[in-house]
């Protein structure tokens, strides 16, 4: 069941191949039909070269497979207590990228120093707190998600599509698995600039507020000018 | 009209892509038409794998579209200014590339720390005070401009063909939308090195006048000798 | 003899070359028969792109020749070690791969800053004391494997696959000549995003003993809940 | 004249491209017939790829084009400087490689930090003194020249095979054009991971000099056991 979404999921993992942000099995990309209330996510530690939709795993809200040969991603319970947590979206990809990974592991958001970021994100791309003992030792995933959940409360997830987990990695969403897919690249490189910027000028600010809402709103929302009207 | 305007402003856009300065819509190339008063410009947000000469945008030198189906780059405006400020440069392109960018969020103007960069730039690339919250609020692209087109004041455009803009990305040009494309490859270039650069020693400095004159005299002015006569 | 041994060492040499690790006729990959007692290992400074199972080196576990055209790998001795003090593995991969030599070079061991780290290693990333003159002056190969097993001493070899030499680069094991060039790709990546969270934040903390045990409990031993059922 | 020279020149050159050396018509690779007293180089401003073996200029020990249809690199004088200093050499490559030059512009020589350096150097990569006001205004190629002549006094080039100009970039060689090719892309991957050493432990020490004699002697001199005999 579920062929466009197993279809779209596949082809967003596969877009984590193409744009280098995954080696070997690193990384999972998934979708979910609101309708069905199903959630369609890549097995675990396949090789991305030998991937067909067939291979997604289909699994309910709750995180329990419900049609598929192979074991899903072992971090399903995470993307399971997103799509809970957050109604709007429709697509969750994690990623070991190298950037972002490494500021996961500096334990520090990424700021938003400029107006790529802010095309992107109304803020810095928060990071959740280190997870307890407690919570790293029974149901580990969907206290990873919990912790990102208890992170954005407050935040609308559209205008910040993505959080670092503490010493682990990004968790980025969409719209869509293939909008998610698009922000795990963007916050690959935003990453990659934040950490030369830092570099460069260690008491580098972020941007003003006037700046951030600027660009924020020429990208999203009624005012937005960006790209071409109905696209 | 200005079909072959619209051919090298479609090509200097995909040069941008070949030479990894933008991903996804990132970045625009422009070029105009002095005779005709008219620009050739990126349209918004369309995949430059789809890009083609005709869905180039003219626009006029006040940034008003006079032919297109597509939306013009929302940097337009910014674009419009430069050509007005500057009457010898017949290409523009802005890009947010990785480590011009950087310098530019670091609010940082690039020294000029060797020969490879006084080849190009008789000085370091600049950067622009950042924008006021009222500049920002309204007619933001054309006061982008205005803030290049300042922090240029007394400057040969020519012989410093790239100004980065705060907390925002570089904006660079040429004779032709070409070589504003070429010029955007060679700052991406000098804003790696020169990070390293401070890297490897914080108290690194610009080198000497001497040295800076002599190598921006190979390559441009009546004494140069750089290149093949006539090429 | 040992068709088999030799194709797989050769393919896991050419591997190392196609994920960018080794560059000219840098690096060695060799892997080893138990049932014979006999090592296949690379030749000495011959160009990848020529290299065949053929001109494998047949060695035995004191590092003597016993078939081959060609001189084997200047390391073999340190091959020879490594497979002497560690039963349990079945390949071995050097290489001066740009990152992981950069912390060889620092003299730093790799420290635990995220779960990409721990799903490979159960700690750091070790790195040996620096040899004495005595012995680089002589027996120096066998000399840098005792110096790998002596700072190896109480670990196991499986749950720590790789040491650097100080001064020099990583040497990293597995089961298998294809293991072990699977990990030095990882040790690669792991390096560059450690060299990234140090620069980002140089108070990084290695992650906690819970979050380390967790990960690396996920992908190895028997409760392991990572990848497919009996691959 | 000198078909062979022209050909193994302009191959020098291309391989400078396919590593990642040059972008545009940056750098130049030259050879010498010590027998013709002759050197061939490439011409200057010339695209890399429509470069062949006949757009090579010959000029002789004094920089004199002698036979040509394009002007030569402009920094033949450079070249020539170091073909009648260096009798041992016969081939000299001028980049302006990203991490070579990082450290030239840093005005700092490379530290021999590992076995990787070792292999090819006997010591540091040495940096120039900045040239004087002087020296830049008049025969300021020529100058480039000495002033690398001057830092090398006492070595022998070839256990030194590059010297990096101050605020300029590195100056490379071998006993052929292909060698000085080879020496330029080890010496950005040296320069390189020695950023990274430096990054990671601004504390970081030269290796022992144990540690270094006995690598260049693995590979150099009548002791070398690397490779095969009689390659």
């Amino acid at each position: 069941m579920l062929e466009p979404l197993r279809t779209e999921v596949c082809e967003a993992n596969l877009e984590l191949v193409r744009r280098g942000l995954v080696i070997y099995t690193f990384g999972n990309a998934s979708g979910i039909s609101r309708e069905h209330g199903m959630i369609a996510i890549k097995p675990s530690g396949v090789p991305y070269d030998k991937m067909t939709p067939a291979d997604m795993v289909i699994a309910d809200l709750d995180g329990r497979v419900v049609e598929g040969r192979l074991r899903p991603s072992s971090d399903l319970a995470t993307h399971a207590a997103l799509y809970r947590a957050f109604p709007s979206i429709g697509g969750v990809v994690h990623t070991h990228s190298r950037h972002a990974t490494a500021w996961a592991q500096a334990c520090r958001e990424i700021p938003c120093f400029g107006t790529t970021h802010a095309d992107y994100f109304h803020g810095a791309v928060p990071v959740t707190a280190p997870l307890t003992p407690e919570e790293i030792e029974s149901a580990y995933e969907a206290n990873t998600g919990a912790a990102i959940v208890r992170r954005m409360a407050g935040c609308d997830p559209l205008a910040c599509p993505a959080c670092l987990v503490a010493s682990h990695g990004p968790f980025c969403w969409g719209r869509s698995a293939a909008e998610a897919a698009h922000t795990a690249v963007i916050v690959e490189e935003l990453a990659a600039m934040a950490w030369q910027t830092l570099t460069i000028n260690p008491a580098a600010r972020p941007i003003s507020d006037a700046l951030r809402t600027k660009h924020h709103s020429r990208k999203h929302g009624p005012g937005a000018t960006y790209g071409q009207p109905g696209r």
